[in-house]
């Protein structure tokens, strides 16, 4: 299907189950799939931070976006991120993306490398002249260690470069610069603009995005989707009222011990730790090197997900 | 064959040349490595940040270890980066690095997630399980955004997870402690403590290093293996003459406008115009999204050439 | 006067009018307070970053404060900042703003030293120990090096050693953390959480802020003033309208050339001129060793306050 | 006196001895300047990191460098820290520094602000040209988050604005282009270049500096005067072998519990503590809001010391 000219709404960035044995545990991404759409989800993002792609095989990563697209058979867009070093790396991860019937990318700026701004432009205008579908700037500072200005996004976009921005920047000024900038230029009609700050959707949508990314929603998909639905017909106490609901169900991020593993384990563990708590998900197993949580860790997941009403 | 304990001298990092389409060019590749042996050097690391491995697609990288490791055919180590985000990834490169007789692999931390010491650990432990050869950590904090401390270096180096280390964190007194810290553990003997700092190789040495991995000794292998040759004769004032006379040489890495492009691009640029000045390689060619030197940039790599009696 | 609890509104941080020679100019900083009250804020921050605090001597701060605390004559609350490295050079500043009548001190963690959140816990519990005014927190990472955790944040305001939190750290999640746990916690009442990021200040409010501390105050306090009283109102739209005017406005900052200054004397320098040419200051200089705007870069902040119908 | 041209050998940055309620401890002051004199020591930096600048009020720093310079009385010389953000600020710490006898200052980078090269080099030239003695330059990204480049070291040393750097960067390569870049322009004949790095001396030595500034001479000035006296003589492995006594030594360094403190507090204390357990100064204390060293951590610095023959 063609993407949206904006993509709007609620785009979980879906996590990636796994057996024990860390391969990709299919029946369980389907299910996940399944459980997002009748969740009311408005689109897909495979292949992201919260889908452990950079911990993800070449192998594994092909059998996920083959195997959401078949899926989900055109019923919501599906992007696919292509998370890689450099521009050559990123192309052979479009490849296969475009080729599963991917309806977009969503690509970084070059990371391990040390990076200039010409270099980045460079790097997404080789990216977009070689890429079948559209492709969506990855703002991720936090693992890239640069942040994309709002300028060169404009700029990127106004070009006909760019198609999107998924911002996890956490920085809503610059992110506010792109949706104004954006809506003050005609050539950039149709630009989708996402946050994937998922405690500040409603912030993001009052100030004029078009959608969220939020890893949260693998979990809640239900309450995204309402928060999106209150925000966009302006009722800003209720959309408030839910969106804290969200944020103290976020607090389950924050369950792993700190001085036995780092924030990406106890995060990502604990999406999946829900997930399978909740039935959706056979198996909470993380990817490697990743540390799994304890039980004492997973029940204190439990505890959030009882005190948000999802257990 | 089997990995030196410890590997000593001077290890170039080797260079990708490259295509004007951007292409491994093999038949230089090949011209590089005789150039890089008949300067005398003690064994080749290919696929490191020199040899642009972050730009190189799987692919080329597979052909650039089975090109060198088959040319070399013994005649000295040969170590493969396998520079990849997480442990499975790290996997798949090291599989076929060692299908193709590389005689070690050199793997950083986990990169673009966000880690913790026991996930660095974890990473380095499950790799060293899965390979079959030896392992080097690769310290490289400017790309990785994590510095190893020695404690956990020794501690893996004892408990026999990793072979050795390649330092290219610039931080001479935490490379000192991982020197002494193997020169005083019995369990850490043959433990391969290498510099990858170009510029304080007399320095490292005189401390105690193994040996060094100089990025520009592609460009003047002679001059390194010399500077080896005198520090381990201990006539250190030859030695600090020629490492300035290197350190004067390596100004040319700085040739490139900072307003047109990142360090990275005028570094790696300056190397390959180098060597095709030397015509060692036959194009000067560096990886997307890189900026190309100019005309007049090259003129002056070619200005270091001439003043370093190399042209 | 007591400060009130919470502290609500907007509450520019002052700017100091220097003299061509880098004197304090009090006729113009008594200008500018008057500017400011007429334009009908709600308390007055002196001595902060915007007010060029880093850049003055402890004889010109304590001129600022005791002019601008004489002048005020508890019309409104004056705040002070309190900016040193540590405990006890902040006392020293304390004491001679408490002295000069300040009705709260704002104080930042320490700087210059590499510091651990124990340090900061208890750099801000003896602070508060000795200070004869209400202290409130200072997060500022683009100065000080480290975030203040909305964990630190609000066991310190539990347990009575802050009464508010000024937040200039850009991270929104965070902020909103901090306010959404001040307000489930009886004993953190009337706890002031104020936003210092003057792009989102509808934003902040939005979730719950009790006021804003926008640099860009000094320029156009009617706007902030009216974006404030919009938001209280809940009348979203006309605040988002309001909110984007002074986001382009914000514009100014970035007419500084890169190339030839910081980010901090192109923005306060604009600051300084803006103030200069709609009448409210003699000088536009700014402190040493800031470099100074060119008549160009002056003349496009006039083109500035002319589309926003301040000239 | 006037600074020698260059300052040459072992400069320790002194300690500040405090009471236990922290108030500069003068007779331990005094105590520590003849144990440093009488341990062969070629000149003393008051006021510096070490000295707990960032932890003094003015009135206990002028006190500080009031009673050193006049207890030296001309017997070495006396360099004092001028740390503070700014050039305004700094000057004030210039002018009672000289007023006192000191015969140079070290001045760091602005910090706190947000700096630009051309503000840096600014702040150096106004400071020079209103300071009554020769001014340092003092590197310390750690503190003050940036870095000198050598480039620019060099071009005001060659200009005349300074007349040393104090090198705290832990990079020796950069370090080494400033050594040789000086020796190599007849315009920076008798610039000072030392070497806070207290773990690597006589590398810094063997490449060229000209003196050290190491922390740890406060507990062990003979280890650095003899260390300085090998490297001199061109002694190369026996001054290794003091050097690694004294690598050994600084272990110290480590012993506060990293879940309880900050490397600062853990440092610090620990020197004071080995004063202490060494009968030179009264009170271990360091300043607030530094967490104290506990009975065991100091115990463990006292078999530290026993290790290394001074107790």
């Amino acid at each position: 299907m063609t993407l949206p000219t904006p993509l709007t709404g609620v785009v979980p960035p879906v996590c990636t189950p796994l057996t024990p044995d860390r391969e990709v545990d299919v029946p369980s991404l389907l299910g996940l799939v399944d459980h997002l759409l009748s969740g009311g989800v408005d689109a897909l993002f495979v292949l992201g931070s919260s889908s452990e792609a950079a911990y993800l095989t070449d192998r594994r990563r092909r059998l996920v976006v083959e195997t959401v697209v078949a899926h989900v058979s055109g019923r919501v867009p599906v992007l696919a991120g292509a998370i890689d070093m450099t521009t050559p790396r990123v192309l052979d991860h479009v490849a296969y993306a475009a080729e599963a019937g991917a309806d977009a990318v969503v690509v970084t700026a070059p990371f391990y490398t040390r990076t200039h701004p010409a270099e980045i432009a460079r790097h997404y205008r080789l990216v977009a002249e070689r890429s079948p579908v559209p492709v969506l700037a990855y703002d991720i500072p936090v693992s890239v260690h640069t942040k994309l200005s709002p300028e060169l996004v404009l700029e990127l976009a106004a070009e006909g470069t760019l198609a999107g921005l998924k911002d996890s920047s956490g920085d809503l000024a610059a992110f506010r610069a792109v949706v104004t900038g954006a809506h003050a230029d005609p050539r950039i009609a149709g630009f989708s603009v996402l946050t994937g700050s998922e405690l500040v959707v409603d912030s993001a949508l009052a100030l004029g995005a078009d959608g969220a990314v939020p890893g949260l929603a693998n979990v809640d998909p239900e309450g995204y989707v309402r928060l999106d639905r209150l925000c966009r017909a302006g009722d800003w106490d209720a959309a408030r009222a839910e969106q804290e609901r969200l944020c103290a169900l976020y607090g389950m991020t924050g369950v792993g011990d700190p001085a036995r593993m780092g924030a990406g384990s106890s995060g990502l563990g604990a999406f999946k730790a829900a997930l399978h708590l909740r039935g959706v998900i056979a198996c909470p197993a993380t990817a490697e090197p990743q540390v799994a949580l304890s039980e004492a860790e997973t029940e204190r997941v439990g505890k959030y997900l009882a005190a948000a009403g999802l257990l």
